[in-house]
């Protein structure tokens, strides 16, 4: 009987989603980011739920406070890739019985850090024992259905973009766990690890500009992303550049490492990775500056559905790898 | 520094509530079953999270399957006590690596049977490695706002209900956990603890008739769920019975045990325990049989807030005891 571990995470979803009777129409389809349920007409409740395990989650050096702040962000990161905005957060903790009320202070001020760093409140949740600490979000929003940008609207043609450049994550993980060296410019490296932030504006001021066609976030990594919207939009993409951080081309480089492998198999990143429908463009690109943000042309998908980095004349396939559970 | 299984689960979600921003209008206070969202005058959007833990929470002899339907079962019966029908369910599950397809095969059917008894479906959710077996639920459902029964809502005089007997999940965990010897006719004992219901019908019928007052799950015992519509209502109750299961007062004979300490004092059951309006009484009564239920007067609320059982002369005090988490 093969165990989850040869199976790996994608096939335990897919082996879960076929035991389960389906409605009769769901609005947003398995293999999204977020679920949703018909309001009325036009709306749209939308809820994602993500589980944050700190035996596997938290890297060395990551306080309490950050950790739960971060099973806040990461789970309003999906909020953001769909354009939503989050109307309320609850989380059920699970707390070892040897944690401290000094611990519960920690956990309680990240949560409400994470919250009200976008405009939210925590609402409600549940509390129990468990050997490990576990956070345990839920999101809920509500969208007009139009607006909403799922994984599958990518169209050939459109162009491939994302909010900031890659790898910061992958080389933060480097120096905490396998022990590269850390110089004092690698300050913003360790940052994107322990205080990661979710592009919810960018996804906001997108959605309103209706010229997104498909998004998701980076949590998987660049690769796995790119793997994803190709699935769900049955296209491919042509890149012409991987966007990775100046930080971690001076990392890599002191370090003997590829830092274009930084960027595209890393993970814990949170940028959006988007397709923009052409004539959007100069539109998408100034609602993102209004906000602050940032919005850089990657390449194009493609009708032929492979992924594709072509630098000159070299040409290189960018193969599915990244983070998956169990494995 | 005070450890958690010192200060107990009340004490440590109070903590964390200190340290949260408020909302300037909550819909429905922390220390309710659900938490809710306005989503126009007259309409809430109501949530729920619950985390069930494998380690803590799955006795000797449950399956998998059982445990994935219970993890559901268990957050519905706070929609339940709300009045409130459940429009989806999303859940996180953390997995054990040495976990097989058989495994996944069983949880995932166990979540199905979960939504399906209830009319709803899975329609999201999450997957990562854990130690242990987690399942956290989220419900979504939407209610108006004036239909919502909560725990605050008991006024001197309502009359204290309940929609059915007591003490099967105490007594089976008596036999599970302290090795009780179990008959044949403990079958629906031992069922009470492998497939409990939500009383949903039941909450759904009381809510159209308006004419409950307050209401509760029993999911940590009957004297916990007294104590706590007694803290939200500021009302006591005097209560003229103990509604105890006919097989475990028979159990409890057999075996020399208190057959009401089972009643007040057990938890993991999930009956509705509930303040009527005495002029809706009829009406209410009149529901919940149209749907198959039932409804038991066990006495009323009082001015005083104490909660006092009165059998003949004897005057009896009921504590605050029951299931409590860490300690």
């Amino acid at each position: 009987m093969a165990k989850i571990s040869y199976l790996g995470e994608r096939k335990v979803i897919e082996k879960i989603i076929s035991n389960l009777e389906k409605p009769l129409k769901m609005e947003i389809p398995f293999g999204d980011d977020v679920a949703a349920v018909s309001l009325n007409r036009d709306t749209l409740a939308v809820l994602k739920t993500d589980m944050f395990v700190g035996e596997t989650d938290i890297p060395p050096g990551m306080t309490l406070r950050q950790a739960a702040r971060k099973a806040v962000v990461m789970t309003i990161s999906d909020f953001a890739a769909k354009g939503v905005k989050p109307r309320a957060v609850l989380t059920s903790l699970g707390l070892p019985r040897n944690m401290t009320e000094m611990d519960i202070e920690a956990i309680s001020r990240g949560l409400n850090d994470g919250v009200r760093e976008y405009d939210t409140y925590l609402v409600g949740g549940d509390t129990g024992e468990s050997s490990y600490f576990i956070v345990c979000c839920m999101v809920f929003g509500t969208s007009n259905a139009k607006r909403l940008i799922t994984r599958s609207g990518a169209r050939p043609g459109d162009i491939l973009a994302v909010t900031g450049p890659f790898g910061k994550t992958a080389a933060g993980l480097k120096i905490l766990l396998k022990g590269f060296e850390v110089s004092e410019e690698d300050k913003t490296i360790l940052d994107a690890v322990y205080m990661p932030k979710a592009r919810l504006s960018e996804g906001l001021a997108l959605s309103r500009t209706g010229m997104a066609s498909a998004s998701i976030d980076s949590s998987d990594g660049l690769a796995v992303s790119l793997h994803e919207l190709r699935k769900m939009s049955h296209v491919g993409f042509a890149l012409r550049e991987v966007p990775v951080s100046p930080e971690v081309v001076k990392f890599a480089d002191r370090n003997g490492l590829d830092s274009v492998e930084l960027a595209l198999y890393g993970g814990e990143e949170y940028e959006l990775v988007l397709t923009i429908k052409p004539k959007g463009w100069d539109k998408a690109q100034q609602a993102l500056h209004k906000v602050g943000g940032d919005l850089i042309a990657i390449g194009h998908a493609t009708r032929n559905q492979d992924i594709v980095l072509r630098i000159g004349d070299t040409k290189k396939e960018i193969p599915y790898r990244g983070w998956e559970h169990f494995r």
